[in-house]
């Protein structure tokens, strides 16, 4: 039986694509994600392009527990994010009127524009997601989480998501680091993973100036075989250097 | 006519989606594309899953000029991008005679190894692409480049991998950015949106302490428009205050 939980993330952003901006918000996301047990197994940045959003939208909610998408949901004419997910839905997108006194309280009098209200918009049927920063909310519908693309409102609005979510097993982790080329403990390490299927091992070669080296990352859901997978790296490893570092 | 060349990257590993390793390669990417002509129009993190890798590659390769992918290409077992690659194209994997010598060269007798020796196996009617950092190479088959996820290693395939590209028109931009808040400007922006269909205009909201604002990307491959449509959304930020700084 497998309980494993998956997501997915579509970061909707011709900014990122475009070179202009660094992303910050897959590792956050994954990180919160790995702390209630849910693996995110694919992200795809694409851009601000209706029928591209409604096809990696389908494609993608199909395919996963949970699918995340951040950005295209503020006041201008590239944010088309929740009149793309209401199509790829097949339902209309609908003034929310909870979300529409939101924003109606939030701007003075002079700051209310059709643009802003525009922010109320979800698709029929969605659930409002609260926004701590900036007011307009994001929304969820079905297994769809629809967030803002700025760092500090997405993860504003996930503290609010996280709680609604429902992981499966825990994946744990440990790394081992050590001076050794990966090319030489390769064919032993290999032969680990092949005894352990159920532990994840991944093998990161790092440079750092006059010093060269793997880093071990092994990961699993059920510690004690986790425990056993690391004990035997750790053994390998020291067959090579004394110093084997452990996170 | 379309003059277009378009890109996809695949980013494979399970390091980025576990959160444990911070992307870096995205953006440089993005900027080197956009420096010849070739727009980068989709990503996709996938995990070390031959099938995934399979059919992915498949997708993303059918749907654009070029695919770059990053990653798994070293000595150890969670290394099956060429392999992967090999299935996706029908061709068998074959030992590269100029990558074993190359690796031969490299490395000491004691250190030669089969798990190094498997980085010079490609898949056959591949072309090797140089590795100024660590020898080992990467390589192109069809409209498919593979390169290390190591950013200094990837960044150093690039480098041989650029001039074999042909770029469309060159994607120029210009960026203005004023302390008015995107609302207050949507409506205004999107009918000079509406008149310059062929200027992709990008509305990017910050918020730093004391300070709220918004960043306007101008795109597009035609100079004289692009200088136009600038003019028109710089006077429409002057109207809301002088202070409108242009990158």
């Amino acid at each position: 039986m497998d309980t494993t939980a998956t997501a997915c993330l579509i970061i909707i952003g011709n900014e990122i694509l475009s070179g202009r901006t660094q992303d910050k918000n897959v590792q956050w996301l994954a990180q919160q994600l790995n702390e209630i047990g849910v693996r995110l197994l694919e992200v795809r940045v694409i851009p601000d392009i209706e029928q591209t959003i409604i096809d990696t939208v389908n494609a993608c909610r199909a395919a996963y527990t949970y699918l995340f998408t951040t950005g295209g949901i503020g006041p201008t004419h590239d944010d088309i994010t929740s009149a793309s997910i209401a199509k790829a839905f097949g339902v209309k997108l609908i003034r929310h009127p909870e979300a529409e006194a939101l924003l109606l309280k939030h701007y003075k009098l002079e700051l209310v524009n059709e643009a802003r209200m525009k922010m109320a918009d979800v698709p029929e049927g969605a659930t409002l997601i609260s926004n701590p920063v900036s007011v307009a909310p994001g929304f969820t519908i079905g297994n769809v989480y629809v967030m803002a693309g700025v760092p500090s409102i997405m993860q504003g609005m996930f503290g609010f998501i996280r709680p609604l979510l429902k992981g499966g097993a825990l994946m744990h982790s440990r790394t081992l680091t050590a001076s050794v080329a990966e090319g030489t403990i390769a064919a032993e390490l290999s032969a680990i993973q092949d005894a352990y299927p159920a532990i994840e091992i991944g093998s990161y070669p790092y440079m750092r100036p006059g010093e060269h080296g793997t880093s071990l990352v092994l990961r699993g859901t059920d510690q004690a075989l986790l425990a056993q997978a690391t004990q035997k790296v750790r053994q390998l490893l020291l067959r090579y250097t004394p110093d084997v570092a452990e996170e």
